[in-house]
């Protein structure tokens, strides 16, 4: 069920993908998701099921897929001026992101297809932002724990309750898992 | 996509839901689990797909229903004399149960299904083990934090690890978990 990059390589494959990607999403306006099929998104942008099956395996592969896009970072990460700053309005803009209703279906998309490659992309989307945030404190001569503390303090706790809690977390469970992460200076 | 407990009444219907029950653990022997159907376990347990549909709404929540009751607990937990060593030996028990192969399919399952009832089902093997251990801690006159406060420090990194790390996580990092939210009294 790997999910195989390399055949982006632009020109008529990348056409191929956008069109597939963008059927989906379509057909998500419009359909409940456990009714979405693989004959019917190929349908929608003019393919063959095969091509799909080809590219992505299944199903939830694709979904997963889709919904890793729609929330790759795109914008500059908050500078505050420090490091639990900068944490505290990253870790609230994820739970923003993570606990509405496209993004709790992303995270169970992506668990759902068991495939190593998404949950990788995943977990690298607060990895690669934290690792931005480290940098910065770094340039500033400011001491921060390594980055792997802060996924198990913060993020972990924070993507565990939206999988599995009724209720989403809200600001003041976060900021309570910051301040033990991150103690604010005395 | 509720999975309606109030119909396990016992008599037919009870022996109705232990053959679908066996039927999915048996054709998962043989089959891989993308492959499997609605109509392909109605088959084997002997009753019609609508049957499934009724009680179950789909395959995942089916899949998660089965895999959980292959997860709740039936034995006693180890008496260490201590609260940190009960935590540490069930945290060891819990992580050998959730990285096999079985409970990883479990864990993915249940999130796949976005079934509250499903997820709550899962998070309370947690909670209500840890109340057991609480309680033994009380009647002992041992101090010991709140169930959540484990479940933020230890539960959530290792279910995330599992669910986003293509490498399980090992005994050493439960330790490391373990040591930061249960210091060894010096």
């Amino acid at each position: 069920m790997t999910i195989h990059k390399g055949i982006r390589t632009g020109g008529r494959s990348a056409r191929v993908q956008q069109s597939i990607h963008t059927a989906v999403k379509s057909l998500l306006d419009s359909h409940d998701r456990a009714d979405l099929t693989v004959p019917m998104v190929a349908q929608s942008a003019g393919v063959t099921p095969s091509t799909i099956y080809r590219r992505w395996g299944d199903l939830p592969a694709l979904l997963a897929d889709v919904a890793l896009e729609r929330f790759e970072p795109d914008e500059k990460l908050p500078d505050t001026g420090s490091f639990r700053g900068d944490v505290l309005a990253y870790s609230e803009q994820y739970l923003d992101e993570m606990s509405s209703e496209l993004g709790r279906a992303m995270l169970r998309d992506v668990v759902a297809t068991g495939d190593n490659c998404c949950t990788a992309r995943c977990a690298e989307m607060i990895t690669t932002r934290l690792a931005v945030l480290s940098e910065r404190a770094q340039a500033r001569g400011e001491n921060h724990p390594p980055i792997d503390f802060l996924i198990d303090g913060i993020f972990a706790p924070m993507v565990y309750r939206i999988l599995f809690s009724a209720s989403n977390p809200d600001n003041a469970y976060i900021h309570r898992l910051i301040d033990q992460c991150l103690p604010v200076p005395e």
